[in-house]
């Protein structure tokens, strides 16, 4: 295969909406997205792929229709405000090098090949994030998609429209025989322990709550310690809480908090209300309960020791997705053939594929993230990383072209 | 005396500068400031007093001129934006009221009474705050002063000739012969251990410091408990240790963090840095030292444990005022010879009378303040508390007047 040309064209996208520090800003359904879509399309079509656009802008190009269910890859071009070159574009652009490699090759798989980009994964301009995965596999309806308001206003429909990605094609599409995607990890593990490719065994359940705890606002000189209701403490008690937590549990078990706001946030005020989010993940739905239980009890019990009210808001709740054994395990084998070095672990973001997962054998391949560093320009897997994680794609999606799934997806753990 | 006249002329001028909820914003040296003054200085002449105005604008109207050294009591009337119609303004208009119920009963105390309001007490618009008393005491030179900048911009010294208050009378001004101020309490400990008023022993000296701490920004999805360097999980440590520290030392110790920002301060995001203020107060000066060197030692310990780097800046220190023991238990003695019963406590928030115990005998009186709420249009202390105190404040004025300080001033411990 061409690393340079995959390289090339990664650069050619991140000059579509470009940002200072060489990171793109590609929100969904916008013009830049617009045209970053063209470009992307101008490169599945000059390989002669049928292209078909979907009833909420998904694009699928496939090689080789009509020799049965394909092998998917692929993933989105859009981004975040402050989006980096690789969150997505690469799992699209490695897609769309695999068929021209084989292509060139002279190899014909005994089943298409196809790669896709999802509309609106990244969630920074409409709700819910993946959101064209998810209308692409029957998770919501099409009307309901359309539907959806940017947080500047337009209707998801009317910007389709508008940009011209209002395909014709139905949705939910019909079940690929497997999906891979390859994708930068966007957490350190693997750069950390020195594994140069991850084999992911699923995605982290997700819960989001915001808290708001009201106590009483007083001078801090005039109001002594015995009679605070003081909102800033209990919410420095729930940081340290889920710390603890995380470190009971092990394993995967992360808690994040990560916004705090406190009225009237005053140097010599106590105040009167601190208002923070608790982000709490782990791959096993049962554990996940078992952390929300103890946290709800906390909760009760902390807001009586300092005299506060508390209240709880659900801000997202996903459970756990466990990616299909068989995959990752062929992942995990077309790795170590290619003579590296393999991690099996759960990514902590979502992806498209784990709306994938619910139609047909997905799993997922990591890359390297430098720092773990995303959403951002300083964004960085290693060159290398690229072509060779774009090599490991080739070798699974051919393999998984050779591949019958005849008895139910199996779990992984 | 006239309780009604006492509480008409609170009305009449918290209707300067009135803001919704029955409050006012008088800040220092704007027109609001302007109108109070005129207002006020209107009800000294029509009493007759010699109203003379110094080169900051502070005002000191007395009776009985030539009589040896004033015994001088007084307030401020500038406010917060936000401010109540007790604050300061109390002060200012018992001082008014003694005099004149003394003259209108024939009684002409052996030396002169003087009230005098002090420019900028409450520091929101110009900083330090108690400017007008420090210069009035020899705190702060009276070109230093001119010169200090408002938050909106103006000198100080502009500000003063704009409304007509750059007065000629030189600064430091002789010393009173004793001073005593009638202040709402702001806090909440007389009205919850059911006590009337209270004699007030000092002022709690302040220790304000800023800390930043800076850590390492990451995905909360990604990003595994052993990799993070969480400033938020450091800010949340601290708050709960300054809670501790109060609780160990007890007293009068007060500790509070009311101010606490993340960076990007997003649900799903480690924050990159966290800064918050920690605010500690204690009337003894050895305590508050010991306090702070305590905090330091902590944030060593906690940055080095959570691999975060650690920056303190200070904000403000103030020493501990200790008040004149003599003038404390005159004032204890006359609110329990009007048959009330009383509170020694120290003021956890600064007040003029602070700058005058440099230079004179020199104490307070502190009505109650419902739930502690000040700097509010809410702040609210019963009529019968304010009329009642106006008669301590007489008698103690009275005795003050027959009273020779020749010791040097006692403590009150």
């Amino acid at each position: 295969m061409s690393g340079a040309r995959l390289l090339a064209r990664l650069d050619d996208l991140a000059q579509v909406g470009p940002i200072e520090g060489g990171g793109s800003c590609r929100l969904a359904l916008t013009d830049a997205d617009r045209d970053g879509r063209d470009l992307v399309i101008t490169w599945m079509r000059d390989l002669g792929l049928e292209v078909v656009i979907d009833s909420v802008g998904n694009v699928v190009g496939t090689w080789n229709v009509g020799s049965g269910s394909a092998v998917m890859t692929g993933s989105h071009i859009d981004t975040v405000r402050t989006g980096g070159r690789y969150d997505g574009n690469l799992g699209v652009l490695a897609g769309i090098e695999v068929i021209e490699t084989l292509m060139q090759a002279g190899l014909t798989p005994p089943r298409p090949l196809a790669v896709a980009f999802f509309t609106n994964e990244e969630g920074a301009r409409f709700q819910p994030d993946m959101l064209g995965s998810l209308v692409f596999v029957g998770g919501m309806t099409v009307e309901e998609a359309l539907d959806a308001r940017a947080i500047d206003g337009p209707r998801l429909g009317d910007e389709l429209r508008r940009i011209g990605y209002a395909g014709a094609h139905p949705c939910p599409s019909p079940s690929p025989h497997a999906f891979v995607e390859l994708h930068i990890e966007q957490g350190p593990r693997l750069e950390t322990d020195d594994i140069r490719f991850g084999s992911v065994t699923g995605v982290q359940g997700i819960s989001w709550q915001e808290v708001t705890i009201t106590g009483q606002s007083n001078h801090a000189g005039t109001t002594p310690m015995s009679l605070r209701h003081d909102p800033a403490l209990v919410s420095a008690r729930i940081v340290v809480f889920l710390r603890d937590l995380a470190s009971r549990y092990g394993g995967d078990q992360v808690c994040t908090v990560g916004k705090i706001d406190l009225v009237p946030n005053l140097v010599n005020v106590v105040p009167r209300s601190a208002t923070l989010t608790l982000d709490v993940r782990n791959t096993d739905e049962s554990i996940l309960r078992r952390a929300e239980a103890e946290i709800a009890t906390f909760l009760d019990q902390v807001a009586g020791d300092e005299g506060v009210t508390i209240e709880t808001r659900r801000l997202a709740r996903f459970e756990p997705v466990e990616f299909d054994g068989r995959v990752v395990d062929l992942i995990e084998d077309a790795i170590s053939h290619r003579g590296h070095s393999n991690m099996r672990l759960p990514s902590g973001a979502g992806h498209d594929a784990q709306m994938l997962a619910r139609v047909c054998p997905t799993a997922m391949i990591f890359t390297q993230s430098h720092l773990g560093i995303s959403h951002n320009p300083a964004e960085f897997t290693d060159p290398d990383d690229l072509v060779e994680g774009t090599d490991i794609l080739l070798e699974v999606m051919w393999r998984l072209a050779h591949t019958d799934f005849d008895a139910a997806p199996g779990g992984n753990s």
